[in-house]
């Protein structure tokens, strides 16, 4: 089975702590490529092309839009943002977990494209209340930002029936473990590709 | 979000190890209720009521049936085989996960009906001539019935892409591993009566 990767999708609001669980599951999930988004506004201090992003200008991704080299993308405040499908491709050919952190549109769009490869959580806090605290506590955000993460919240939670896991990061120890769980299982998710090699191997296999 | 349990199907061959996966994981995903079958069959030696299958007679069956009291049913050899709802609402209100072992058919079937709770996974062996292998080596069945089996399981591949997920049972401490975070991700499913109490709480519950 090997050269066929699948796919983790994390949605949640921020403050939930999706990437907090990423790394702190990173060494129990084994090989995985945590898809970097594509943008073409100016690196703010300290971010890295590659690492925070992949900072490209308009031209290239305009013409990334035209050859349907994304798998979504959006324009916010008159910078493009978008999921570049190529190191995908090639992430899941060389038969890794890809994992996703995007908003529910995102969720949605990706079902639609590559459904079958998928596995969906929503990670989120145990109520908003925890949420504005969290917001709070961590001190990066104004008070504009922060307010704007919890009315972005509140939609979002509205779509956590689309997604195949809830993931509630109450107890950090224990959302790691089910996000340990969900990582694995993903592992496990077939695609109908795959699952046709499998099926022809199956058959033909002397045991 | 106690009272809301979820379910978990295992299909595959007879011979891949379905048992065997639940027994040696059982410790390890919580608190399970696996769901028995009914029978109209007489019990065969060494069989108990309410362990192996819930024997009962023609008459109640078919009352079942009328009154929507099974999941999926089937007469074979003209017994009636079947899957009762109460035991697993019963389970479903106390947080259990339920755990089926049935045939891709029964699948299709509970999918349709409760198919915001369902997580689903095909257990198989490596290759067909495993498979093959093990039905011998196990001694319990005559040559028409692993015969059967095995034309059972050649029909029965075919529907893999049907479930979310694909253990291999190869290596049985991997195929333990794997069954417990499948396991263990399908109690994080949550149908939509389930995330719609969550979002109303997580809305208006102080942190």
């Amino acid at each position: 089975m090997s050269g066929f990767g699948s796919i983790l999708i994390l949605s949640g609001p921020s403050g939930a702590g999706k990437s907090s669980l990423i790394k702190a599951a990173a060494g129990e999930i084994g090989d995985f490529y945590f898809s970097i988004s594509t943008t073409t506004r100016a690196p703010r201090e300290g971010e890295k092309d590659g690492v925070d992003y992949f900072f490209v200008d308009k031209e290239s991704f305009e013409a990334d839009i035209r050859a349907g080299e994304f798998l979504e993308y959006a324009q916010v405040h008159g910078n493009y943002y978008g999921t570049s499908l190529k190191p995908v491709r090639e992430a899941l050919e060389a038969g890794k977990l890809v994992i996703f952190d995007i908003d529910v549109q995102g969720h949605a769009i990706a079902r639609e494209r590559m459904g079958d490869l998928i596995t969906s959580a929503f990670v989120t806090t145990p109520s908003l209340a925890e949420l504005e605290r969290r917001l709070r506590k961590r001190c990066t955000d104004d008070e504009e930002t922060i307010r704007r993460r919890i009315e972005n919240a509140l939609v979002e939670v509205e779509y956590i029936s689309a997604y195949d896991f809830l993931i509630v990061n109450d107890d950090f120890e224990k959302a790691v473990d089910d996000f340990i769980a969900v990582a694995k299982a993903a592992r496990l998710k077939k695609g109908r590709k795959q699952a046709l090699a499998f099926v022809n191997a199956w058959r033909n296999t002397a045991g």
